[in-house]
């Protein structure tokens, strides 16, 4: 049996400026643009192998080892979007295998746990289509591609791309202006870091889907937020990163972290995602800053407890030292050592028990988008390997 | 020697339709109109004497048995212009003793612990204010009598009318407009009840004048709050209390605090009032008012992780038995019988040991404004009887 396949790597990517409400649900359009951070794929990335064969029977997904469904509206619209893409390029050379009417296998794994709340379904839908875009030998370019990964998950076509990145909301009503775009590479800033503290919780967060047409549809603060905040936020904090400006982009990712959860508060019933961990994270970062002089740490929050702190290498010691101080008995510091970890600062008031809030320390960076991979997961016969 | 006295109470309001932001700080001219409930001096009232006398030798002030300060802008305003009101009933009637030209004492006593963090001072102005005016028999009526409260604490000015207030923002530079009137009074429906739950907290709150100013400065959600949010809602409510609609007042209630709470977060830095345990009393009465299938209790928060949560009279058993449910161990049930707290129902989710983050319960309901009273706690030397 002659089985294709193809292997992608994509990252996670952690918005600076929140992603948050949709104007059409469907098709995954956004009512503001936002913008993100791609975090290494050394520390979090998944990796998805693609196969076609005429002999497959169905398309089938494994992911992480168990057999998921592959009947998702949003799903299926990734893999018509895709196919539709590959019969174009065999309608123009007919020498090429009609892989768009085959079956796919679809092998997919994350090198980090998917219950951390990190964002692993846009590390998913990036590599999903990334996997079988490279399959298909497609000549879309990645804004292209990304405007296919958005309809699986929204905040999944930003990982299309490294370093910074883009979510231009677009205002067609076809989304065919909805797309990532490169912001700067990694080569522009190469030395931003981020610290993830894995913040533990005992309920259930509201999905993000459900929390965003809840806002959109209750918060009265809401409109404020999409129409005259995000707009002036979205462009300043493109200069920040064209200029590598840490303090405004500091301040601005913080600023917008906040604005968002307010939003959340003001939603009826209102939604949290912030816990009292959450919050002393908050204001311990906030008592650095301020004990400096100026922003040297950023926090962000996604739709969860969990904090994304934004620092520059320059400030490392400072920044980790710091955390390290009130975390040191939390797992994830291993890949430093001991005497990177001595040059935290003492600040007031901070919780001594914080570090019980905290499961986990995940210390990345930014990185690349996604990546061709050698590491195939199909086997010959076009079956997980594992 | 002659000491005159006179002896007044006042009550605790808390606002349903929150002051939040001052556009004058020393006159404390708000940003927004605001409402309040009136809530019983059985259960939360400051008690206060004022006494003048030729023979006092300066103002002095006994709080809760403890000498106080009486140097503050504030207290200083208040005494100045109930002095210039006296002044001016004097020079009309030369018969009548220069009490405006005396030294005061006052002393001052509340029946609830003012650490609750139950917006004592309020109710500490607006006493204040009351036997001051009740010593000096000034002639005018509560609203200007509440311009002079509200010098001394903002949200005293509504306290000094019983049911439910409104503190009308007003436009003028020198505050003249801004004062409370009657929306309704206690007899309009005086089957409103609150139930108070103390929640315990280990940080230190933000003081809210200091937040305030914080708000107004930083949050950009904020002038959306104040110019589109609160003006239409302040119409809403009062419509809804006139109407003795509670699921309209209920919905308003809750709204109003939440995005109250949304512009503090949205602050920079952010602040926190709630902790997580507001928050699980919030999905508490969520959940309770889903069964139900309307609203038959509204949770309202000030400056702090306390709720008020209020109910009507009707739906008492189904309340309080269900907040009894789940706070059984908390002090603060002993005046109702045990028969009146087992109507309550089961919550689904509802974190068992919720009753851990709740110091005391405190049952009340709507009250009464300012009242004359003959329990001096001064005596004839003019010093506190105690």
């Amino acid at each position: 049996m002659t089985v294709h396949t193809a292997t992608c790597t994509a990252p996670v990517n952690i918005a600076t400026l929140k992603y948050w409400g949709k104007r059409d649900k469907s098709l995954n359009l956004p009512t503001n643009s936002s913008i993100s951070v791609t975090l290494s794929q050394d520390d979090l990335r998944t990796l998805t192998s693609a196969a076609a064969s005429a002999d497959f029977q169905e398309d089938q997904l494994w992911l992480n080892g168990a057999l998921e469904s592959l009947d998702s509206p949003r799903t299926k619209a990734c893999l018509a979007d895709l196919r539709a893409l590959r019969a174009a390029v065999e309608s123009a050379d007919a020498s090429l295998p009609k892989l768009s009417q085959y079956h796919l296998h679809i092998v997919s794994e994350n090198n980090f746990p998917t219950a951390a709340g990190l964002a692993s379904s846009a590390a998913g839908f990036a590599a999903l289509v990334s996997a079988i875009a490279s399959l298909y030998e497609l000549p879309q370019d990645m804004s292209e591609l990304s405007k296919i990964a958005r309809k699986g998950s929204g905040s999944a076509c930003r990982s299309l791309f490294g370093g910074f990145v883009a979510w231009e909301m677009g205002a067609l009503e076809d989304g065919l202006d909805s797309k990532a775009v490169e912001v700067a590479p990694l080569a522009h800033w190469p030395t931003m870091k981020a610290a993830i503290l894995v913040v533990s919780d005992d309920k259930k967060d509201t999905p993000s889907t459900t929390g965003m047409q809840s806002t959109v549809a209750t918060s009265d603060l809401f409109q404020h937020r999409i129409h005259e905040v995000v707009p002036k936020r979205f462009e300043e904090m493109k200069k920040a990163i064209v200029n590598k400006d840490f303090e405004t982009f500091g301040e601005l990712t913080m600023k917008d972290s906040n604005s968002f959860h307010a939003v959340c508060l003001d939603s009826y019933p209102p939604i949290f995602y912030l816990n009292d961990t959450s919050k002393k994270i908050i204001k311990l970062v906030h008592k650095l800053n301020e004990l400096e002089g100026h922003i040297i740490a950023a926090y962000t929050f996604d739709a969860g407890p969990n904090a994304v702190i934004y620092y520059d290498e320059a400030n490392e010691a400072k920044v980790l030292g710091t955390l390290h101080k009130y975390f040191a008995q939390v797992q994830g510091w291993d890949k430093k050592d001991a005497s990177a970890l001595n040059g935290g600062v003492d600040i007031d008031g901070v919780d001594p028990e914080i570090y019980k809030g905290v499961s986990k320390i995940i210390l990345t960076s930014i990185g690349q988008g996604p990546q061709k991979s050698t590491q195939s997961l199909i086997n010959e016969q076009g079956l997980p390997k594992n």
